[in-house]
């Protein structure tokens, strides 16, 4: 048992999707959440930027005291994922193996689709995770660039005249090749599956990155002994590098109730942080 | 006369289109461009983070031993620019005063459209310059966030299916208000002219508020007679803070001309440096 909390990250925004479902299956954990609102988005920049951005997000968790950190962001998650893992010394756990698994366990007919941002699509880390799961499943990797930004900006409803007309040019390629199962390997994604659904429709099985990283992170806590000893109550703190005020008003509508203490980070003492001395 | 560099900064590629005005008026000029492109955008982030990045690049220019500044980003212009003109020991030249000047001389029948980032929109700063210029001109300010990623991703094409609905989006109001002028107000826009005017017809002037910042400039260092002893042969060197070679592609396509040397820019040293001591 550890009453230490569990830190979540994420580029922006997406990583609430998360928070969201580790907060409703540990609902006595508390949790510490960092959103780079001032550096999003990471998907579209290179390696090198983004394994320095990943490394400073998750040192300024374990500074905050926490016993596991939870990468919520596909982009990180493909690009860095196997570099934290190594790096740090508490439970690390990423959001690629544990959408590949629920993938596979998902497809009837073989045929699955991801969708990510460019940075995770160029790295190949979903196809390979899924091949490596079961070499017969026929794998279709899409980025959406622009998801991100239109999430971020709110447009995320049903019929939205902006995220409808991205959703069909992005995924119409998956549609024609008849995919049964499509993972969001990004998790800003969820908030548009409504959208995706009306797309695709209804027989196609969407795979949250977010819920099953969750799922994940409880697993790998209750196999280690760090669960929490109380079973209620978990508090929930948010840090933010840009604007805390308008993160929160966003946020609350992403996670469905307010949101508590948010804090915000000065972006240079980030860039002092060092996740190990290299 | 100086033969020192001019230098011009943006937040990503949106500079560029200042940038050629630039070469093409003043072709003796050497021209050094900084695009942060590790930390676009800024359009969609608050004030302190902005003013921060915007201190950061223009100390970075100095740094190169440039005889004058140019802002080519509108954001930073709006949000900064006032701060910037005081702490710089050089000319310094932003992209509103010459825009609206600009809108002011081209309007007939007083109505003024102003479309930028959420950041410019939110400072008042065009609608404030046009009536310090004419009170009588009636000035509509809109934010149009999705328009430098849809840039940033290479949507500008007449046609393209998800720029297209966002001009019609985000301009909707302006064509019902009959404005015969728009301010182009972020130097990322101008790429979407050409799907802008489809959009709203030949009747409304479009004003891009690079083109204006390069005249001005023009302007200033004749006044201060700093300009080149040179009439042709200018050189151009492009710094960027993420993926050298994948901004060299986008920029030619955007220059009309293959792109010189593109320099690779630590962002932990940019972090490092100071406009002015405080």
């Amino acid at each position: 048992m550890d009453p230490r909390p569990i830190g979540v990250f994420d580029s922006g925004l997406g990583g609430l999707t998360a928070l969201r479902e580790l907060h409703a299956l540990l609902p006595g954990e508390d949790l510490v959440y960092f959103g780079d609102t001032g550096r999003v988005p990471y998907g579209s920049r290179g390696e090198a930027v983004i394994t320095r951005y990943a490394r400073e997000d998750a040192a300024f968790l374990l500074g905050q005291g926490v016993k596991a950190v939870v990468c919520a962001c596909g982009t990180v998650s493909s690009v860095a994922g196997a570099l934290l893992a190594r790096e740090m010394d508490c439970p690390f756990v990423e959001v690629v193996t544990p959408a590949a698994k629920a993938a596979a366990r998902a497809t009837k007919n073989g045929r699955v689709g991801v969708i990510a941002t460019a940075a995770t699509t160029r790295s190949g880390k979903f196809p390979q995770a899924l091949r490596d799961m079961d070499p017969g499943i026929w794998v279709r990797s899409l980025a959406c660039p622009l998801f991100v930004p239109l999430v971020e900006n709110g447009h995320i409803a049903p019929g939205d005249p902006l995220a409808t007309p991205a959703v069909a040019h992005y995924l119409r390629p998956l549609r024609e090749e008849g995919v049964d199962t499509l993972i969001l390997g990004c998790t800003h994604y969820p908030l548009l599956a409504p959208l995706i659904r009306d797309y695709l429709g209804d027989g196609v099985a969407l795979i949250s990155s977010g819920r099953e990283a969750a799922l994940a992170a409880r697993e790998r806590l209750r196999e280690e002994g760090l669960l929490s000893p109380r079973q209620e109550g978990g508090d929930c703190r948010y840090f933010v590098t840009d604007a805390a005020g308008s993160f929160a008003s966003v946020a609350e509508v992403f996670l469905g109730e307010p949101v508590g203490r948010v804090t915000p980070v000065d972006i240079s003492g980030l860039e002092k942080l060092e996740l190990k001395k290299e």
